[in-house]
């Protein structure tokens, strides 16, 4: 057997003691949008420091202006191993709306469910679940006299709320924090069966647009047509962001936009995405955006510019005949490949206010972007993740997009100059955020045993 | 000397006393929108039976389901005299912003003016002074063995509130205040100097429209560009309402729209209007509506199509990157000619719904509409009223349009069948509705005098 084999072994035959501890972990009520909880926030951080030095690291919590940072350190059993930062948060969602919990949010327990055992909790997906994988990995290594790679661990209390004290933390203790590479465990599989590693995240930038034109609301009786009306003028400017493929009509816009590589188009096809059952699910049939894409090249690889919101004259009850001064919207933009928010931003701008009549005029207000986030998918890290986790679950691992943004992952590029590898065993009916949150009991214990096997091939 | 002359000396001769009765009615603060005025709303009706009493009137208070109206009758000096109906309204604007005011507002006075005397109260042009011109033609002729024209009144006290009790006395009363055409003193002078009266309005109907894309918001990270974004249907189609010539689009808009008859357009050529003037009263420069059509055009004969509020997604501080289920618009049409307003709005909806991608549905509420009102330049009434106006003043009076409604001449139209006059003595700087309301002294004298002519002349 090689020591492998024996830490595999070992997380089995753990696997009781394992859920007991994540089961104490769960009852911990760390909801960082609450006051109320702050106190649970410091006792969930408090309870990590101390696992962590039940399994051989240094470990500690560090005050920050919001919820306290864990960090905690573990050499590897080998000197010239590699170093990696594994990422994840102890803080959680609130649990409303409480009355449509079939068992109370903070007693965790094992159902069965159609694919076996699993956990109902919050949190026991986002992400204390997660977090623990990673952590019971550790754990059966420390039976072999330590980890394949030295460690470092970060977690936060404030995910759930925007990771505000986040930023200045990395700043103050980059030299600290800084490894070969992350590892974070905040992402999904692809389906109950096929692991998946996500390689890119878009990017995202947004802006507002104000649009004024008389110097008050004016009564559409007397200036009607006379004079200007911001609400068309606004209309005109967005009915025309689009072309009628579908594609986004700024000039530069696809600037850095780069095709799929063959190998992946190859892969995505393979997941065989059934986009018919994905808007079904919102009650639409039919996908709007660029024609030509695939629905899977739409959300994961492609760029979207979408108005998030419109407002001017009247929006109250009836009728109201105004012809109003003002009209703004919010748009923003995901981005992808090397497009480069501030230019997406001015481009905007360019094409509004190119196209303002007499008298309108525009304001703008931005918001700081993010550029997207790509994993190279000949990096190495990569590669021996991706054997680690076929070996784990007996089939390829999917190498996936995700249409949002993990600000964690831009902040480790931007601000520590290191990749992130995302790993992670939540499934898209865990109910995040929502009632009856649970995760797989075959996510958390294949979760451990995927971690120790990536551990090592890291290392190799 | 005539019997004409004989009536306007009596009204040179009486021109204190009728000040101190207008100052008397000014005295009494008979705001409709304020319950605790109610009482003084009865009490300005009970004055105006009691002075349509003391001139000959049969004159009572009738009940509404809100204030009262007042209603008189006087026979004409002849038997077969035409009949008339003329209607003001004896209620105000409340008088706030209280701070603004130079003087009480209720307390009216004389001040001294650019253009000589003036009265200044709530209400002292819009309608308590317009109403008196007509009260004192009335009692001179009183003078004189009565009025050339049998006249009915009709005061309303709810004018300032929508005249929600309006419809159901008139359709109560059709009888009983039909004549031969109404007489409606609630306009203005073309300019101090040069009388006018309104022979067009424009109608007006409105529709409002709500698409419908998924069953809930959804995140745009997740499903940006999958999944249908109804502002941006919204905005193409509210975008494509206006062709670049700035006419509206509409199929079948302009049918029952008439070119303006060669003489009314010489006429509103010769009032040399001030567009630069009546724009940059506002901040504007530049007309924005149809290009080829004169202001004065495009602000009394020519429909609109303005939206009038806009609504969807995120209106709150800051960017949230929601793709919303639901984007809505309110849109008004100012009617001309014999635009029908049904119809409209079918158009309206056909072009909104032809224009629908899969998945978006439209939902539309309607409201009542109105169709513009246009007096027949070639109306006898109004060559006599002309003429008359002419012989006061010592120039043609204007013949002008208007581009809001004055929903009191439609209900004449529809519920009785009957045409309206509009002369009116009210400035354009009388500030109605606004702080320091003032009625030029020349206006509410010469008004009188106005109305004596036009009383004889329509006798003729």
């Amino acid at each position: 057997m090689t020591m492998i084999d024996d830490t595999l072994a070992a997380i089995d035959a753990d696997a009781g003691p394992a859920l007991d501890r994540l089961f104490d972990f769960l009852r911990i009520p760390s909801v960082s949008a609450s006051p109320a909880h702050f106190a649970d926030c410091d006792r969930a951080a408090d309870w990590l420091v101390a696992e962590l030095g039940a399994i051989g690291f240094e470990a500690a919590k560090h005050p920050t202006e919001g919820r306290p940072m864990v960090v905690g350190r573990i050499k590897a059993a080998r000197r010239d191993s590699p170093h990696v930062l594994f990422y994840g948060h102890y803080d959680v969602q609130p649990p409303d709306p409480l009355d449509l919990w079939r068992s109370p949010p903070f007693e965790p327990k094992l159902e069965q469910g159609a694919r076996g055992e699993r956990i109902v909790a919050r949190g026991a997906s986002d992400d204390k679940g997660q977090l623990m994988t990673f952590l019971e990995a550790c754990r059966a290594f420390q039976k072999f006299g330590g980890p394949p790679c030295a460690i470092t661990v970060l977690f936060e209390g404030e995910e759930e709320t925007g990771s505000p004290s986040l930023p200045a933390f990395l700043a103050a203790n980059a030299k600290g924090l800084k490894a070969d590479v992350a590892l974070v465990c905040d992402t999904g599989m692809w389906n109950p069966t096929t692991p998946a590693i996500t390689t890119t995240l878009r990017g995202m930038v947004a802006d507002e647009v104000t649009l004024t034109g008389a110097n008050r609301d004016l009564h559409s009786g007397i200036y009607g047509s006379l004079a200007v009306n911001p609400i068309h003028v606004l209309t005109r400017i967005l009915g025309a962001l689009h072309d009628a493929n579908g594609a986004v009509a700024l000039p530069g816009f696809y600037d850095g936009v780069e095709e799929l590589p063959e190998e992946i188009r190859e892969q995505w096809a393979g997941l065989e995405f059934d986009s018919a059952a994905f808007l079904g699910d919102v009650g639409l049939t039919t996908p709007a955006g660029e024609r030509g894409r695939t629905p899977l090249e739409q959300v994961w690889s492609r760029p979207t510019c979408e108005v998030n919101g419109i407002s001017g004259g009247y929006a109250g009850e009836g009728i109201k005949t105004v012809l109003p001064a003002k009209a703004s919207a919010k748009v923003s933009f995901r981005l992808v490949g090397k497009q480069n928010p501030e230019r997406i931003v001015q481009s905007f701008r360019a094409f509004v206010t190119s196209r303002l009549p007499p008298d309108v005029k525009a304001a703008f207000v931005g918001q700081p972007g993010s550029p997207a986030i790509t994993l190279p998918i000949r990096n190495e890290a990569l590669r021996r993740a991706r054997r680690a986790l076929e070996a784990e679950w007996g089939k390829p691992a999917a190498l996936v997009g995700c249409g949002g943004s993990i600000p964690i992952v831009g902040a480790f590029k931007r601000d520590l100059n290191m990749d992130s590898l995302l790993v992670g065993f939540a499934l898209d009916d865990d109910a995040m955020h929502s009632p009856n949150e649970k995760y797989e009991r075959s996510s958390f214990h294949k979760g451990a045993r995927s971690w120790a096997r990536i551990l090592a091939a890291l290392a190799a």
